[in-house]
């Protein structure tokens, strides 16, 4: 590959509250001079980190998705008791602009917007680059994504009373998950309760993905799965034979009302 | 929609080199009342935009591309330049931080990055959220990812001196997208070829957000095409027929060699 990570590094005015009242107070060495230091100031990639409790980030994923949707949700849930123990970079990251990320980017149905906001999450964290820690560990996220009945999580204060189905998406595609909840659940795509499974599945996969990012910072994570383009020799979604072997489901031509 | 995107913006302290020392003349008001104005300042999005060369962008992008792969090459390219006219809020934005975009994320084969690179982009310029102009431009420029014959783009000093054949997806996924260029050029995965094709779709791309969102710029951007989701009610692709009508290729077996 072309890529070295260790060049990568970005350069950044590291300026919280704190530390601008500790560079007032260095203005006696004139301004000219503290404007140097500042600027020389790097942070480099991946990002600090603490462990975080995934039952914490997982309540906040699961209310965050109704401000922000699924990826946008993922980011929030880890970064903001990120920037709370750390301040600086998480503090100047655009974390709410991430809104994008629903319905498998912009609506077209794509990899669904959890697994997009894990994987910015886990490669900011633990670094970037193929075979690096920061994309195994996006990898095993969407793989488990795609192998695991979901959603589990069960909100302390759930917008629908209900208990929910679960469905296994085979598939790290939004439109193909959500297509097969649906029809396990026989709701439509506007239903509150179709909202709430994504909400759901949303606090489900920031968990997990904070469970990774927690042995990963103990020195316990350990991924033998391949890369998909490691496997096939081009990138692939594992589901080959969903698509490629005539098992795909005709279109359901029954719709569901736009609301 | 849950969302009000006027509600959105992020608490940030806007203090690049420049906006500084301008900070720092004004300390003879006291440091603790400049900070108070300091924390006050907000940056909404939208981000700041002046129109850009679309031919620069590209050739950045391209050049880009062997540095941080597809998506984050178009961003980089787009945020570059307007970093150096702006500073804040796109100087302490982690623009080298979107490797993971490469190969349809992490190389699962699902959204190609350029596509992810060029939403991330048009989001925060034009403003994020459903029917929001951001969202129309990103949806422009996956419509036009499917339908164009790419790439076109012919660089200033290519890496590949040969002609590279175009072919058209019909799909926002990497893997589709990529697989019937591979056939078309009878080329391995691996192949220098198939990635200067990579680099200068990348460069296509970043030029045609740019182009929208000049004309965004100037007042001229319409768009009346739907979001797939309002159209199929269901996140979709709009090629449902490449996997729901059995016209999905066989598995190439031949394998390319990984390198």
């Amino acid at each position: 590959m072309e890529f070295d990570e260790k060049k990568l590094t970005r350069r950044k005015l590291i300026i919280g509250a704190g530390t601008f009242a500790a560079g007032a107070a260095l203005l006696s060495a004139g301004a000219q001079n503290l404007i140097s230091k500042a600027e020389a100031k790097e942070t480099a990639l991946p990002w600090p980190y603490e462990k975080l409790d995934p039952n914490e980030v997982a309540e906040a994923a699961y209310n965050e998705w109704y401000k922000l949707y699924c990826g946008a949700a993922v980011i929030s849930s880890i970064f903001t008791p990120l920037k709370k123990k750390f301040g600086e970079p998480y503090a100047s990251f655009p974390v709410d602009s991430f809104i994008w990320m629903h319905g498998g980017v912009a609506g077209w149905g794509t990899m669904c917007g959890t697994e997009i906001g894990a994987t910015l999450a886990a490669n900011m964290i633990a670094g970037q680059g193929v075979f690096k820690d920061g994309e195994k560990i996006a990898n095993e996220v969407i793989q488990w994504y795609c192998d695991t009945e979901l959603p589990t999580y069960a909100p302390k204060n759930p917008k629908i009373s209900a208990k929910l189905p679960m469905s296994k998406s085979g598939s790290p595609l939004c439109h193909v998950s959500v297509g097969k909840w649906m029809k396990v659940a026989d709701k439509g795509f506007w239903s509150p309760e179709r909202k709430d499974r994504c909400a759901r599945l949303t606090a489900n996969i920031a968990a997990h993905t904070v469970k990774l990012l927690n042995d990963w910072k103990d020195g316990k994570f350990k991924s033998d799965l391949k890369i998909p383009a490691m496997t096939y020799n081009i990138t692939a979604q594992h589901d080959c034979t969903d698509c490629h072997g005539g098992k795909v489901p005709e279109i359901n031509t029954k719709g569901n009302p736009a609301k």
